[in-house]
């Protein structure tokens, strides 16, 4: 049997997911296996809370598989989040100091943080500065995002469930919209700031549903009225009810955002542009266009939390991503991002594979232009190949009193462990 | 053995929702059961298609009980729908002379017609006219609307489903909004013109979940923005991330919408005002008082049309009261509307009744006092002990490419039935 050779701390970060949860679950389960890690805890909001010493204990809150697949049912970060920027690693600012002196308060030898673009940017800093001071801590990346934009990995946990509730949605809009005669224009604005996968993933019923979105417009392909014009004049030419599905993200050729109108011009703290306005600003101009009734429909947050709905392979793999994670720290690795890696043939199989953290930061992947049809309106039947599976099987969820059971995670700090005990 | 006297016409009318064709399956699985009814016929898009005989077979179409199960799982009205007025029963429009010849063209003895407030209007004055001109054909309303506001029954078919979506959808938009820690106000719209019974479902999580949403405004109380600063300050003082739920319908103590602003000012054709910028108005007030991070939700049309959530209590139910129309009319009755007697106590059981068509017609039935809180900002939970029942139960729906399996209607028109043959 192995020794203990340290204990692990896990932190959620960036903007919630139906699957971020599953993955925590995992980390738990293989921090629970693993002979070499002894407490297993988890930072409130982040390294945001592990400035501030939020510390609770995950191991001893989620003893059981049932209470595990209670947090994996569970949307959005339950450990809470952050959206906070590291300085430079070596900038000397005090931050890494204070960080690093919570890690040894705990007796950390592995950290664990789960998130998108920006935490594999805190992922690369932290285990810069660990290396560089011989700290022995392991840093790991779990990668997590509903725009499944992270370079190195063929999706993102938490992808498979958006693009279902996308789909399913967006299967159920085209039957409401179908039921009058009268002629009408529905615009769905979807999520994703400069890549199209979620808004591609509105086309998913087209391949088996007999029902399909229009057109579809990706943020990869600049954004002309002239052409939506003439799409939606076609359209309307073979039936009344036209739906289409557009990217929050949509950019004209001169790189102006369509929702910039609509805007209220502020940036996050990562420099990103907050869009909100874009189904608004076509909905407006379509209707002055056509005269025709126009109605935009936003799946605003409901697309990323809604696990009630959630895929069981994005679920399954999202657990199992997690206790990789875990095997990836044991083996002595650090400044790494867990990845998925498609197997080439018809039938869809995952290896979760591991890759240099920075390939991963502060970069996007876009939709390939073999998944866009030539006229920039569409997507292609590979890209629906690509997506289908990443969403299909659903969960046996628990429901009681008519609504799915959550877990949720006890915030109060359990302080740092006695060195002469632990 | 009983004669077959005639045959049955449907129809479906009003907004989609998540139950419509469940109670359209029940009228075709009890009309198909009876002896006396001969062929099930299916007007498509209502009133409208029944005066330019877009008629189909429906129980052609739907022979089997798997048919009629995908039927019952499949959002908004498979019939197609119309928001068709009739003019007075008695005003001499040759409307009335043309429907009632297509009903004899293609011998029906009995017209059920699935839909609204406006519908049940349909119904009385159809009803009127049959009896009046000697007709012999038995109309029958059968309710449905997300909105629950129909009076004469304990709840509408839809409402069940559309109450669950909203309870679920709150749930995992709560956890959402808790994952940050900077103050933030999220404003969801909910529908409902008149009546609060929708926005009303947002506090379903509340009794059993552990987390609601910190208040909810119903239409029922007039609506003053010093109340809700108020209200969002003191909530801001317990915790960052207020959630706030407000139905599209709120009025100003002058009878003036809040939305009003963001409106375009249309009427549908029964003089409605259409509703779409009650959350954005909040949104933009929220933000001009506090300075703080506020972001508004519409769950809108997707509230009425999610049956991948759908209640498996209000399925059923909904199949249920169809299948006991067709017994009304079966027994000669004309003008009833169908509805659900709630019996008194603790467990949860519904008798389906039959009133007269004009009690339901044209009237609103609102959120009653006794389920609103003192202060105008919450339901009681007598009031949730109303709704819980409503959403309570899941389907086994089928999926196939990750999507649930809907069926579709084939809308070719069927032509009349040959007198000799039938």
């Amino acid at each position: 049997m192995q020794t203990i050779i340290g204990n692990a701390m896990i932190g959620q970060s960036g903007g919630p997911t139906a699957a971020i949860n599953a993955t925590l679950a995992g980390v738990i389960r293989g921090a629970a296996a693993q002979t070499s890690i002894g407490r297993i805890f988890g930072a409130v909001n982040g390294i945001e809370g592990l400035l501030e010493e939020r510390i609770v204990d995950l191991g001893a809150q989620f003893d059981s598989e049932e209470k595990l697949e209670a947090l994996a049912h569970t949307p959005a970060a339950a450990l809470g989040s952050c959206r906070k920027k590291l300085p430079a690693y070596d900038s000397g600012d005090p931050i890494y100091q204070k960080l690093f002196s919570v890690f040894r308060k705990y007796g950390i030898r592995y950290f664990f943080y789960i998130g998108g673009n920006d935490s594999m940017d805190t992922v690369a800093k932290l285990s810069k500065y660990a290396a560089e001071h011989d700290s022995g801590i392991s840093v790991i990346g779990v990668p997590k995002t509903i725009d499944n934009d992270l370079c190195g990995t063929d999706h993102t946990p938490g992808y498979g469930s958006a693009a279902k509730y996308i789909a399913a949605t967006m299967q159920e809009i085209l039957r409401d919209c179908a039921v009058y005669t009268v002629d009408a224009v529905t615009v769905v604005e979807i999520m994703g700031r400069d890549a199209g996968w979620l808004t591609a993933a509105a086309a998913v019923p087209k391949k088996y549903c007999g029902t399909a979105p229009d057109y579809v417009y990706l943020p990869e392909r600049p954004f002309a009225y002239e052409q939506l014009f003439a799409d939606i004049e076609a359209a309307l030419k073979r039936h009344p009810n036209v739906v289409i599905a557009v990217s929050e993200g949509l950019r004209h050729a001169d790189g102006s955002y369509v929702g910039a109108k609509s805007q209220s011009g502020t940036v996050d703290i990562f420099g990103h542009a907050y869009l909100s306005g874009t189904g608004r600003s076509l909905e407006a101009a379509i209707k002055q266009h056509f005269g025709c009734k126009v109605r935009s429909v936003e799946l605003n947050i409901m697309q990323r939390c809604a696990a009630h709905v959630a895929s069981a392979t994005d679920i399954e793999e999202s657990v199992r991503i997690g206790m990789a994670a875990v095997q990836c720290a044991a083996a002595g690795k650090t400044a790494r991002m867990m990845a998925f890696s498609r197997r080439p043939g018809a039938e869809y199989a995952v290896d979760i594979t591991e890759i240099d953290v920075t390939t991963a930061a502060n970069s996007v992947r876009c939709v390939p232009d073999a998944f866009i049809n030539e006229a920039g309106n569409g997507v292609t039947d590979a890209c629906i190949d690509y997506i289908l599976p990443l969403c299909e099987g659903e969960l046996s969820l628990r429901w009681e009193h008519g609504l799915p059971v959550h877990a949720v995670i006890d915030k109060t700090p359990v302080g740092a462990p006695d060195p002469d005990l632990d």
